[in-house]
């Protein structure tokens, strides 16, 4: 494994699949920031960790946008969450921060507001070109991966702003550098479905998601991602029997760690509170793939992005009585869509992870599924 | 007007009174920490300020103590709130972060959350001492008074949170240092009751306010401040008709400044779910003191503490059917006293505070009020 300091693209992360990741939604970016030693310990509730293990993404979010917010972990670290309220203000944020480090991490934000700030980026506040932008954040917990001083501080979230791109990396990178799943290792994942029919045809659905949950992403039983509908579409094959015993050993051991949080992006235009569908709907997508999920020690957090950039077909439009949402039938058709991106990122984050000091990744464990 | 520069009290603050102050509630500790310069000037939309005129307050809670929120205001900038709901499983805030510089001054957060790791406060997260300190920060859009780069950052939040103590300082000062309300000086008020009778007897309610609205808290009609119900408290006259007609004249220009913050703590013990029915019935408060309150502006949010530090009085205690929560009636109590500390917390606020640049205080409009 190669320590890589600073920003941009850090430890063993692989290119997301063009077609198949969160920025097919146009104007979305997401960038990386983190480090990785070569020698990382991980720490336990008695034994200190050290080196560097953890990172910051940052989704950037195009003027205009919508935004919105779904919080269902019992856990959560949070930034500029309750601004996202479809009965507030603000519509949209300029930036959204996915990080390491526990709510230490949400220093992060603080990069990123300043680096949107030198772009003149934000709500204008004043006819001077002053702005405040709006960054909300959210965290995940993997201070005992790597020593418990070594955290996200303001310069990763300018760094990972910096290096936002429609071409990004996966798996062991920014803010999912120092993740676990469970007892594997976990990472950044991301995935995207466009609809070629349906009242939302035309429309892209993307989710990035940074997996660190409490709970296992793999089926004990078959030691396949349960997130697996498809193995084709993750060029999975069935496991070696001795390697799934091997991971069911493993998956006992069970982790400290925890959280999975993400954005949802679509081309849609969508209200702030149609759009929140979208962000509950996407968790739907972590109940699938990790189980359990939403514990009260995860902190879960899903957040919403709609660009509004391509226009709903007239013609795939689906009559809706008096008194209800015109647009119902597309807000449902984009839902659907959201729960089946988020629970293929989370497995694209688990089959792109590469392993860090003990904690072994998916590929290491089950690698017969993997082709190896 | 002095200029004070670093941690500590700053500007024109006067102490709160013994007796009726947050701090009444054993165990909650005040500090602040803002810059005051001699010569602000207050920008506009066309012009811009320049010199120092924010701060920032800490709310020290002890451990043990449950924590709540209310976000009511259609313009928050916060952080650290999603964790607070009763669903949750963290149960208190560690410290309660008020601040001036608009959602830039979230990174005040970063300061005190480091002040308390020193300390080996926070949650224990191993058996090494390792802690995350719960620090959850609401702000107020104070940049126009004094020049839009110079705002609260991580130091203004370590010192303010050195500086807390029983003893503090109310009026210009910490995250009132550049606060306006309405077409006056805003700033931090602060009030407290202990009842001596009713199912809450012997238990106190203390309320810290950082006042910023767009309202005003003046009635224009009688020229004293819509929260007073009793002269005497406060210590104030009829005023002038001179004086109310000069107000009257003055607040009808109006500000661009906005948001109404605070905590209310009380030392009785409540779980989380109870005691947001402080924040709330402390947001009834802003209601009568502030008009308008809430604007989609405005990003008014309070926290709750209890401290649990005095137990109900058995012998007050009044009896409820099966299916009720017992503690119901005390809580009712509480409740009322709540909206009624809050109310007087913004009066003291104002009348506290003395001018910045060209922004009077109340005191300089209607002296006649204050015995002037």
């Amino acid at each position: 494994m190669t320590g890589v300091v600073g920003s941009g693209v850090v430890g063993s992360g692989v290119p997301a699949r063009s077609g198949d990741r969160i920025t097919e939604v146009a104007g979305i970016t997401v960038g990386h920031a983190g480090r990785l030693d070569d020698h990382v310990v991980v720490g336990t509730l008695t034994e200190p960790g050290s080196g560097w293990a953890t990172g910051t993404t940052v989704v950037s979010v195009p003027d205009g946008a919508t935004t919105a917010v779904d919080v269902r972990g019992g856990g959560p670290g949070t930034r500029e969450t309750d601004l996202l309220d479809a009965s507030n203000t603000v519509r949209g944020a300029h930036a959204i921060v996915l990080t390491g480090g526990s709510a230490y991490g949400l220093a992060a934000a603080d990069g990123v507001m300043g680096a949107l700030e030198k772009q003149g980026r934000g709500l204008f506040m004043d006819l001077l070109g002053h702005t405040v932008p709006i960054v909300p954040a959210a965290v995940v917990y993997d201070l005992p991966v790597g020593g418990w001083e070594n955290r996200p501080d303001a310069t990763f979230g300018a760094d990972a702003y910096a290096a936002a791109a429609a071409d990004f990396t996966i798996g062991t990178v920014g803010a999912g550098t120092g993740a676990r799943a469970g007892a594997l290792k976990g990472g950044v994942g991301t995935a995207s479905v466009t609809l070629d029919d349906g009242p939302a045809r035309g429309l892209t659905v993307g989710a990035v998601v940074v997996a660190n949950p409490v709970g296992a992403v793999i089926d004990p039983a078959t030691g396949l991602p349960w997130g697996v509908e498809d193995l084709a579409h993750f060029g999975l094959s069935t496991p070696d029997p001795a390697e799934i015993e091997a991971y069911a050993a493993l998956n006992a051991k069970g982790t400290v760690l925890n959280t999975t949080i993400g954005v949802v992006a679509t081309d849609a235009a969508l209200p702030v509170a149609s759009l929140k569908r979208l962000a509950m709907a996407g968790h739907d997508g972590l109940g699938r793939a990790i189980r359990p999920a939403h514990s009260p020690m995860d902190g879960d957090t899903l957040f919403a992005v709609a660009t509004g950039a391509t226009p709903a077909d007239p013609d795939a439009a689906v009559p809706m009585p008096p008194g209800m949402d015109p647009d119902a039938p597309v807000v449902a058709a984009l839902c659907e869509q959201s729960a089946i991106v988020v629970q293929r990122a989370v497995v694209s984050a688990v089959l792109a992870a590469t392993g860090v000091a003990d904690v072994p990744a998916y590929r290491d464990v089950v690698p017969s599924a993997v082709g190896g």
